[in-house]
């Protein structure tokens, strides 16, 4: 099982040699998860043309790769960011956002995977189905499935694609093949904001980035989230929404504490 | 006239089943975009690539084409994705952002009119006028021009193009050809957040999208976008600006309840 | 040196006519650009694509290209804006993200400023030194420079290239080659928002676009978001974080006042 007390150390790992964080992304969301990559004291940019992701990723401590809004150039440039990154052992995230949903985003995940190791894949249980190749109930980029399966799905799809694979959802479950644990943090709240997910990648990449194994780095973003989650939720008041909602997450990410994580982090 | 009383009935249907609302939008608004579909209870998605804009629309409620930043590869994607939801039925909204500042986009838009049967058009009096192939004042993405004939022009154009035309600006115009109203919600401030007019159209998506008529979705979308503002506005203290009225405005908008709804709605 | 009397009056002239500042810009910060924008007064437009860039700039006040994700359309889009721009007298704010980061960008900016004439070039000292072409310690689009040469670098570049050169930092320096200062104001917190750079420019846009000399548009730009910066550090109260600093950062630039501005600069 995860340590806790690791996790704690590596936040001042990121404070000591904040990591840089490539991301090839979609458009929706591509602000925010460079703000949270900030929040939690990573460094991002966000190249995405074909002509430079390879060269940019060269100085990068992760990659981030994620299919929200895909085109032809970034699906290159992942390509091309991707291949660089295994070159030079840089870690690499993946967030298969509504691979179910098209038969282009499908196929372009398989080419990904195919193509690159990858050391996390985070998404959400529809998504994890259809890289697992099962039929879903996906409806866009949400979810439709059931999570009673979860954690059988992410242990054999870690097995098979040796990667850490991480299934978000009311409780998050995480594998690498031989450990699996659940992530118990988190608000319902995170669900009506766009790109609670994407950002959650983003976390990953950043504890992935300061050396931490990719199953701790899926762990920790996960828990970071979901704590921000809770402590965006407490801090509302009266009248306030999910616009007040959103910005206190920003705020829970960049004031989290290694006190507030060990006392708050419910891992099983 | 627009019973107000349904109005508040289309609530409860957007909660029972949440409609995914399919944009294919400009970059710099569509983050907003999905958190106001959010917020009023939709689900957004945002797929803009010509290889899935189709496909992935098929399984939408509603599609939002918005040419805030058209490109090539976007228009093509509108095309692809406005012709499957003409197949299947299912409502579009249209935005012709900026339409009368460069040929580039009138051409587009003139030939998205030609292609598509839309729904709702929704935009500013430049943008209006624009489409009817009068002369404007536009500049830029902002509206130049007088509204004392936006009734004439939304009702006019609502008869030639068999859509419901919205016209929106310090008083809004909503004609379907038979029926004309005006809006008189809203606050000044509402302008000075980019993107209003945007998201606007993603409430209308919602609307739409969960069964209302596109005159009544027309209605209430601008509605409910005039409402927040209101209520965002209120809602600010001393020394705060535009930032804290737009995190309100997203506020206001997941927080507005059936009853504010019916008291505040001003329409004529 | 700058007058800061004439930079209170020309708050006055955004207001009474507020420019059109056109920009041509990366996806990560797009949205934020828009806002300050509109926040101080201006108007914005970010049409990119390269069948309108130059129409579009036609009506515009000012133009602001900034490489941070840089494709290969974006780039012809910056040239025919560019030249339309340079023909009829319309200046041109350029800001070269992480341009010493890959190869693709050195060239695009060399490209760029061999065809454009420029106003005024803002950007970090890594990023500055790379446009005077020597090696640099940059990471990703962040600064790993020391700024102990910048007024040297400032002032020599702007003799070089006929323009006004602006190097953010701890202490911003702005040169046109004759006259050198620095502007003290601002906050550590910027950095930890993505983009205060870009929007940093697009203030810029707002000054030189409504009639300030290009110099005087670069010192009250960079010092407008310095004195945002302070006031949004000092209306934060406890357990807030970036996320209420970035919405704070909107408030103060929406309510800066010309006393507050004459007060509170401090150009040396």
């Amino acid at each position: 099982m995860t340590s806790i007390k690791n996790m704690a150390v590596s936040f001042q790992k990121i404070n000591d040699q904040p990591p840089l964080v490539h991301h090839i992304t979609n458009v929706v969301t591509v602000n925010d998860c460079a703000n949270v990559t900030l929040a939690l004291g990573g460094r991002p940019v966000m190249a995405d043309s074909p002509e430079e992701a390879g060269e940019m990723v060269s100085m990068a401590s992760s990659l981030v790769i994620n299919i929200g809004t895909l085109h032809a150039n970034s699906s290159k440039a992942m390509i091309n960011a991707g291949l660089k990154a295994n070159e030079r052992g840089i870690p690499i995230i993946f967030d298969p956002v509504g691979v179910g949903a098209t038969e282009y985003r499908k196929k372009t995940a398989d080419y990904l995977l195919k193509k690159l190791r990858c050391s996390v894949i985070c998404g959400n249980m529809s998504e994890m189905m259809a890289i697992a190749g099962e039929k879903t109930q996906a409806r866009g980029v949400d979810s439709g499935d059931s999570m009673a399966s979860a954690k059988k799905l992410a242990s054999g799809l870690a097995a098979k694609l040796g990667a850490t694979i991480a299934i978000t959802g009311p409780r998050d479950v995480v594998s690498d093949g031989e450990r699996t644990v659940s992530v118990a943090n988190g608000h319902p709240m995170l669900a009506n904001v766009t790109g609670t997910g994407c950002m959650t990648n983003s976390l990953i990449g950043v504890f992935a980035g300061s050396g931490n194994s990719p199953f701790d780095a899926a762990v920790a973003g996960i828990a970071a989230m979901g704590l921000a989650g809770e402590k965006a939720y407490q801090a509302l008041c009266e009248g306030e929404g999910v616009g007040t909602f959103k910005v206190r997450l920003f705020d829970a990410l960049s004031t989290l504490t290694p006190e507030e994580w060990q006392k708050g982090v419910q891992i099983y």
